[in-house]
Order: C-alpha cells, then structure tokens, then sequence
C-alpha cells in the first residue's frame, strides 16, 4: 500500500470516498496479527449488540414480507401509505403539516442527497458545501456538473456555520447551502437561533437549504434537535432523512426527499414533473420495506430511542475523557448529536508522524485500529472518531489509541 | 382529463414515463362503475396468485433479515457473497467465468440502466436505442446529457434489431447500442446468429453492447434465451439484469450491473475506480435483500421456473388466438419470451378513434381495461399487451378489448 498514492489522491474533494480510505486502512491492519480488529470509522452502529434495531421494526418488515402483497413495483416516488406516514412523522415537529406530496422515497438518504442535487443542477450552477462535511457531497455534485464552494464550520463555535463566508460565497449562480444537523463529522446540534439566522441569510441571498437530518432526533446534549424545516415559510428548505440511524439500520435503504416549503415553491406543476420524472430512473427501496413504515413510525417505543440516546451519550463521554489524557489530540467541543466527533491532532508534538492520514495509517498497522483522517472530511490533521460502538470496544479503542500516541509522542 | 395534453407531452421520448400514462389510463377508467378493473399495462405480475414467487426465495430474505447480521451498510458495490454468487450464476451460460469483480449489485434494473448510461455519458456522446423501446432509456439519457438515436426493431423479421440501421446511425461519438433480450415490449427472443451479428455490427464500429436481460430466461418459444455475454470476446457487453421478472418480485429492487467482458476493457484502474464512486452515491438495494440472494440463485427448484414459462407460454397464445379475432388488431409475430407483446391497430378500420393513444383512453373508460399505447414505447398505432396475467383475466380482458373493437368499427 503506497500512502503517497492515496494521498495525492485525496487533493481533490471529489475524488475522496470514506468507504474507499476505510477499506484501505483496514487492508493495512489485517497484515497485523493477534489483535481483533477495532473501526472508529463508520456510521455504522447495527454490529454491536447494545445497537440492535427494535424488534417492531423488524416484525413490521418481516410482515409485509410474508403478506405476499408487496412484491410488487411501488410507484416511483414510494408508496402512498408511507408517504403519508413519514409526513405525519415529519409534521410532528413542524409549525405546520406536510402532505404526503412533500415527501419522496429514497433508497436511503445518500439517494435523497443524489435527488436534492440533481433537482438543483443546471449549467453554471453553484452549491455551497460546510467544510468539514460529508463527501458524498461532493461526489454527487462532480457527477451532477455542480461546482462546489465550501463555508467552513467553525469549531469554536460549537462547529456552527461561518454565515458571514456564506454571504462572501454565494452569488447569482448559487442554488443551495447544505447543513447537516445533528452533525456529520462534528456532533453538532444546532440551536433554534443559529437555525433561523441560516434561514434569514438564505432568504436573503435568494438561495434554499438542503437539510441533512439523517441524524434527526439522535441529540444527547443540553440542545434539543430543531429541523431545519420549522423555517421552511422563511426559506424553502429540502429536508433529507432516513430510518437509517434513528431506527438503527443503515442497510435498509430507506430514506426520504421532502419538500418542506409551506410557501409552495415546490408546488408548481413542471417542477413536481421534474422531480417525478427523475425517480422514475431510481432504483428506490424495496416496496415490502416501504410498506411497513407507517406501522415503524407510528410503534416504535420511546423507550427504543432513550436507550440508544443514552449509549450515545455515554461512549461520547467516553471518548471525551479518554482524549483529554492524550496530548497530541484535543477535543475542542464536546459532541451533542450524531455518532460522531473531530479532534484535532497537534502533529508538532508527534515525532515521526507526517499529517493525519500517515497517523492513521500507522495506527491501523500498529493497533488495528481504524479511525478516519480528517482529510476525507475536509480537515487536514484532524480526526473523525466515530463513538456509536459497544461501550467496551470504545474504552479498548482509546486505550490503543494512547498507546500509539505515546509512543510516537516527541521526547522534549 | 385532456387527451390532447397528454398527446403533446408524448412528442419527446424523453418525457414519456409509461407509469406516468398507465397511472392517468387508470384514473380515466375509475370513473367506470360495476366493472373490476384489468390492467395488462405494466410488467408486474406479482399481484397475480399464478405468479407469487418462491417460497425459497422468500424464506431466505427472511432468514437474512432476522438473523440480525445485515442491518448494516454493505459495500456500495454489493456484498462480495452476492456479487460471487451473481458471477457464478450468470457464467453457467457462458464460454468464460465471470468473477465477482465483474458484478455490480443495484437496486433492480433500472438502477443498472442509470449505471450504465452515466458511466458512458460524455460531452457530445450519443447512444443508439431501439424503437420500440423501453422509455427509461430516453430518460436516463436526457438526465445524462447523451443523445439518443434510434434504430428500427423490424415486426416483419421477428423484431430483429435494424443492423443497416445501426451502421448508418452510428459515427465517432456513439458509445453503446441497447438490445433488450428477451425482448420488452415486443416479445422477442433473439437468435444466436443475429445475437452474433450485433456483436460483430458493434465491434466494426467501435461501440459496446448494453444488453438487457432483465427478461433473462424468460423464453417459451422454439428458441432457448442466449445471453448476449456469449459474445463478450466479439465485443465488450454490459449485462442488466435482476431478480424482479424471472423470480416475480420486482419490488425487491435486486438487480445488477455486470461488464461481461472477457478482453478486460473495463478492467482497468480509472474505469473501476469512476464505477466505484458512482456506486457510492446511490442508494443500492437492501443488504438483506442482497444476503439473500446466493441462496436465491442456489437453491431455487427449476419446478418453479418452468412453471412461470408455462404459464406465460399459455397466456401469450390466449392472446394471440383472441386477437384474430379482432379484425383491427394485428398480431405481427407470435411472442416467444419476456412478458409483453406488440400488436398493430389498424385505425382505418374504426370510425370514431384517431390514434392509439385515444384507442387506450376510450378503452379505459369504456371497458375498464388497460392496454399501453404503443406512442408510449414509440410506435404509434400499435399497442403493448402485457400477458402475465392470470388466464382468466386475461381471457376476460380479450372479451372486452373484442366488444370495444367491435362497437367501433367502421360499417361499411
């Protein structure tokens, strides 16, 4: 494995793929031997027991199955039943009610965010991307033609938005600004107030919000989770989720595109046109999964929910403990949200440590252990930690990461 | 509902959307009363207890999901297991071993059409289509910037692809002509030596072979179902398939994507390295479903199969021998797979109907039943019946599709 051949990949934004750079750095551990192997590096929880989807859930799948009523094609755009119930979902949080025409069904949110940006595309256009952010950004927007600006996140702030960079970014060409809230990569939970400040400044600018909340309701800090589309009568606002991370499972694929805008921008006949025609050439999910939505959303026990959040909360503190006993990484803010964080390495105080993807490559060697550079993510010598894992893994995981940090800590 | 409107959108191919056409036929037959309504409009013969699919089939991907193991993301390419088991599956009818690198697992067919158009879409390309078609081709294009250029299936010759057609179509920019194989909407099941021919007509011309299979095995005529990667060696061949037609459960959205390809044109490192960041922003399908799916391809009783062929051999001679009857309707050739045949109408012949598309309006109304208008697939004045359909409802619908003829021919 030539690391300076990922590397000089990963100078394009494009061209990164976090799925790629974690496949490669546990190619990297498998050589090592004796140690199981421990990932800090995907959002992907459902393989540790304490994560385990609700029984409700399943039953409800399986259900439908076994109904033999729904092999079948649904209609592109999702079965009405469950279009209906993720809008009551939706709804519940908003000042006003969507329709089940708000909604569209995706094969997970990664489909809603390749709809979101082919809606949007057209030549010339612009979208304004939060750095750190999530790269499936900016792999659709390459495919989709879409040039990309990035607003950084400022981790002073508690990673909110730089709103003044969104004003300096942004002109007649620009479409969207997309944030993410709960927060990947930073476990930010943004407040009501900062919200409607990005509401404001979008309006302003002419432009709408996409609103990633695949991490929707996953907060375990003093802040509630707000969704972006309570501002939707300020700004039109395309708000994208999934069963995914709530619910706990990811390989579902069952996400959803929803047009939160009272104000009907999204209502005219060419433009609904537009948006059916295009999932007429989706894939979307599978129509026995659909189907049983309304009975996941309407049964799933809050009990489900207050568990998960407490795990999470629990490994977050985890992580934030164990780190402030290694030097060379810092937690600049505690995460509130989402399943995961960024540290920032001091690469000064490490001694034969080039930048984060190196550390992260001699981590994986060294420890077996995988945790994503901050390159992948947009920010050099930085460190995605992923903290949705088993509470003993994690405890394990960090102690191997002090080790290697130790060991290649600078002799002063 | 304005006939005329929907007329005037089925000018460009490339916004027609067969569900779009079936969906308002449907809503022009609800104002009917009495009458059950009969659709032989779209491929789906799932709703039909003839056609429920296997129980094996089905008790694998409950076994996947209640194992608790697939919750998780998969690879956006597919689960190794499952691309294996694909390759292995497919090479049984080919001079050469495909290897689970060959294979790409999405989310049912039309996924693998949007694959495969966006990996070959380049500025100023254009790709050959036949006429008929299926419209997802037209659109996918038009999403994907590619030109779309047309080639003639020929009734007269067994729909056999127009090859003088194709040479006189194609120049420097054409990157791929489509067959689909067995064919929808015509029936069709292609010759090894006219397979053979297309290979060599592409080779010539420098050009890939899309070949869709979706209806793969699905042949109940004299000739057996040859897969067009027989001829891979000829020219490089993209293979589509899926689960959805042969094991009746197109809602299950499991399909794949695979470079039949013996030569090793799409073996080379940019080629899989764009493939495998297109995969990674779209959704894919289930990984249960994809668990599933070697003990699908394993296991699954050839009693099964033979059973759907039979029951499709049946049901198109039902067809056929009704529409004799009907001295409007002409049935060119005798379909020999797949699940849809083309029929000519003979507008002289009927006093009060202008076209196609007002033939499958006043139908709907007036018997309740739903026939696609060729105009939708491309052919005006001719018409896709769709026989995967229970005997006696099919039997039931020909009865109506007689009396409606019959009140609206012409006295002479």
């Amino acid at each position: 494995m030539e690391i300076g051949a990922v590397n000089s990949e990963m100078d394009t934004a494009s061209t990164i793929s976090i799925k790629g750079i974690l496949s490669l750095l546990v190619q990297n551990a498998d050589e090592n031997n004796g140690r199981r192997l421990i990932s800090l590096g995907m959002g992907d929880p459902s393989a540790y027991s304490c994560f385990h989807t609700t029984r409700i859930a399943q039953d409800a799948v399986v259900d439908c199955l076994e109904s033999e009523k729904f092999n079948g094609y649904a209609p592109t755009v999702g079965l009405p039943q469950s279009r209906r119930a993720i809008a009551e979902y939706l709804s519940r949080d908003l000042p006003y009610k969507l329709t089940s025409d708000d909604v569209f069904i995706t094969s997970g949110c990664t489909q809603a965010i390749d709809v979101a940006l082919a809606m949007l595309a057209r030549p010339g256009a612009n979208i304004l991307l939060p750095r750190p952010g999530f790269p499936i950004y900016e792999l659709c927007s390459s495919f989709q033609n879409l040039e990309v600006r990035h607003f950084n996140l400022l981790p002073q702030q508690g990673w909110e938005v730089d709103l003044h960079a969104i004003e300096t970014l942004a002109d007649k060409n620009t479409v969207a600004l997309v944030i993410i809230n709960p927060g990947n990569p930073c476990g930010n939970v943004y407040s009501y107030q900062h919200l409607k400040k990005i509401a404001e400044t979008a309006e302003k600018l002419g432009i709408l919000v996409i609103a990633d909340e695949v991490y929707g309701h996953l907060a375990f800090g003093s802040r509630p989770f707000v969704p972006m589309g309570v501002f939707g009568s300020t700004v039109p606002v395309l708000t994208l989720g999934s069963l995914s991370k709530r619910w706990i499972v990811p390989g579902w694929r069952l996400g959803w595109f929803v047009t939160s805008d009272p104000s009907g921008m999204f209502r005219k006949p060419k433009v609904i046109e537009r948006i059916k025609k295009y999932f007429d050439t989706l894939g979307g999910p599978a129509t026995f999964i659909q189907a049983a939505v309304p009975r996941i959303l309407e049964s799933t026990d809050e009990v489900f929910f207050k568990k998960t959040i407490n795990i999470l909360k629990q490994t977050s503190e985890i992580c934030c403990r164990k780190i402030k006993e290694i030097p060379c990484i810092t937690c600049t803010h505690r995460p509130e949200g989402s399943m995961a964080m960024m540290v920032r390495l001091n690469i000064d105080l490490l001694e034969d440590i080039s930048d984060d993807i190196d550390f992260c490559f001699k981590l994986a060697k060294e420890e077996s252990l995988v945790i994503l550079p901050g390159t992948a993510v947009g920010l050099k010598n930085w460190l995605r930690i992923t903290f949705a894992v088993d509470p003993s893994f994690l405890e394990e995981a960090l102690g191997r990461l002090k080790s290697f940090c130790q060991r290649h800590t600078l002799m002063l």
